[in-house]
């Protein structure tokens, strides 16, 4: 690190101040609720191994496994209908998965919807295994910053899957609710990039068509090494991955070996669980909708009432993410915005700019994941209103 | 788990009387050496962020990052020729990647020695994606139980690399040093699978010709869900790999994108540092090794010495591993099998057993990995001796 540069400016997130509360809006990975960070170093002090040491063919291990799998299904209302899986690769690895487990043959046809940067990344890999056939959701200016409309026209009715991703992170466009798509594709099973914004508000499985949903843990879940995959069983059977899918990516071969065809993230599996136990401890998602609504509701508020101060990207109010709100600050003034990194890091505000190659423009980002709390979120409203009050 | 069973005999992991010292001789995911635990457990309790919640993109990750492969380049004396990168996927994972990254076209042609569990699915798995040739390593009676000879006759000069498993954990052969290939051969690149063995010896890159090694972080250096591989930058370049290798296994895109193409499993690549930083506390790989022939030869001298009470199945005394230590009781007596395993979880030997879907006939096995002391091997060597003199 160039040492005139200041910490706040590539992206620390260490405190200035040791007895300033850190409040960590980081994009991921993101800081785990208080009560499982508590949850986890507990679990290292108890008596016996501690979870590390775990052999995944323990009946020790088994318990934490059945328990995780079991709290997700009844905190996200998963039906029978579909497997729970812990996967390796994070979401780039289901981004190759997707594609070698759906479509057999490289001529299949697969629709992405890419309307931001992980469905362009997801797009791409998918170019390898299938034939894609793309629902550009570019804006007039040649920008992401909506959805596009899902019509007859721009799906093949042969197409295999409908791929999206139900927040990009990087762009801050959200769907709220998953998309209808028009009465003749209903056929097609939607899969769901939900990496981001899984637990935050419920889903329609059979309502709306999910063939298959994942979730990278490290945002809204747990730490980075595991990635929960919600796989209909109409995509299980001794035929339908391509037979160039890696095993451990094969849908089928790991849920006929009850998630241990391979050492699955024991310990990463196990943090899971604390947060989903979390989660229902809390009410639920239902609740949990209603403190995503209402956090970011509270950026959003000082952005749009702040006369121009700070801009956010997307224009349809409806589409906002309430995961990520990306803002900058006088349109992009770049000795503000420095000086902003750096007066609200004083303050224990971290998190905000992550030196990531994907260009996010001037745009610093608000990441308000589970572990961020309304009280949080408040604080960093406030900060925005005193520093937009003091510019 | 069936009540009527005694937990001994279903793997289980736990204590039966809590005042009871654990050791744990489990092959996999196993414990971690007692200093690197403390160290973890520390990590929960500093202030700032857990490890669990840093970006991969922060100053503070990278500088873990930085100093975890610095530690494995200075323990196994990596030169700089060769990539290291922390992989998903586990060693299965690298059963793809490898053909994947070597391999450009499904024509290309690969040795495989197969002489137990992990390289025959290894090249079950190549067979998807290249043209491979097997050296079959099976004895007379069908078993494996040793290391066949690596003749011209066996070697096709085209080969792009030839496979092989230092240790084969679930059979108990190692190769104590990497085997030469006849002169005319000497061109091809090895590529080690080293899961089980990887710290316990040194490795000569240049003179044993390394083309590729990995090893997954479960038995020796960590816990599950990061694996380390280390490359031969010959094998890295835009035009290497064969199109169908997915991003998150592409060797060239994750070394060129500084082990962050995507994200990493964050923690469990800490907890390798730390395991790295023991190790050279300890003496380094020199005194591993002589820590290790001397946990092992403790079990082998009581199963040789035992009047063929115990049995070991690898003849070649040359060839038995160090790290996993098979041994049956009375030719496989079911009833004193059982009692051995009831006695001696007892005293808190746990992990002899495991529900591996791998038969190893009526072998238990000690795994000695570095979480185990030579007190911890000379405690089962007693135990045993005090078993066979009982019955």
């Amino acid at each position: 690190m160039n040492a005139d540069i200041h910490p706040a400016l590539v992206g620390s997130l260490s405190a200035s101040n040791p007895s300033v509360r850190l409040i960590n809006f980081s994009p991921g990975p993101a800081s785990l609720p208080k009560a499982v960070e508590r949850e986890i170093a507990a679990s290292f002090n108890k008596p016996g191994l501690t979870s590390l040491a775990l052999s995944h063919r323990s009946p020790e291990f088994q318990k934490i496994l059945d328990h995780t799998i079991a709290s997700v299904r009844r905190v996200m209302d998963i039906p029978d209908d579909y497997a729970v899986l812990f996967t390796h690769g994070g979401g780039h690895g289901q981004f190759a998965a997707v594609p070698l487990n759906l479509c057999r043959n490289r001529s299949d046809l697969a629709t992405y919807v890419v309307n931001g940067t992980w469905t362009q990344r997801a797009r791409d890999e998918a170019q390898r295994y299938c034939t894609v056939q793309t629902i550009d959701g570019r804006d007039s200016a040649g920008g992401y910053t909506t959805f596009p409309e899902l019509s007859e026209a721009h799906i093949d009715a042969n197409s295999k899957y409908l791929y999206m991703c139900s927040n990009e992170t990087v762009n801050g466009i959200e769907n709220h609710r998953l998309p209808k798509l028009p009465e003749s594709r209903r056929h097609i099973p939607l899969v769901i990039d939900a990496s981001s914004d899984f637990t935050t508000k419920p889903i329609d499985w059979h309502g709306d068509r999910v063939g298959v949903l994942f979730a990278c843990a490290s945002k809204n879940i747990g730490h980075p090494g595991a990635t929960l995959t919600v796989i209909h069983r109409d995509f299980l059977g001794p035929d339908k991955a391509s037979p160039l899918c890696p095993g451990v990516f094969n849908y089928t071969t790991n849920v006929e070996a009850g998630n241990l065809w391979n050492t699955p993230a024991t310990f990463n599996i196990e943090v899971i669980g604390y947060l989903m136990d979390w989660l229902e401890r809390e009410g639920g998602v239902a609740e949990n909708e209603r403190r995503c609504i209402a956090k970011s509701r509270l950026i959003y508020d000082v952005i749009d009432n702040s006369g121009g101060f700070y801009g956010t990207p997307v224009p349809n109010k409806a589409l906002r993410s309430r995961m990520n709100v990306p803002f900058n600050i006088k349109g992009g003034d770049e000795a503000l915005t420095d000086e902003f990194l750096i007066t609200s890091w004083d303050e224990g505000i971290i998190g905000l700019r992550t030196l990531t190659p994907f260009g996010v423009g001037d745009y610093l980002r608000a990441s308000l994941y589970n572990a961020v709390t309304e009280e949080d979120a408040a604080f960093l409203a406030d900060f925005m209103q005193r520093f937009a009050s003091r510019n």
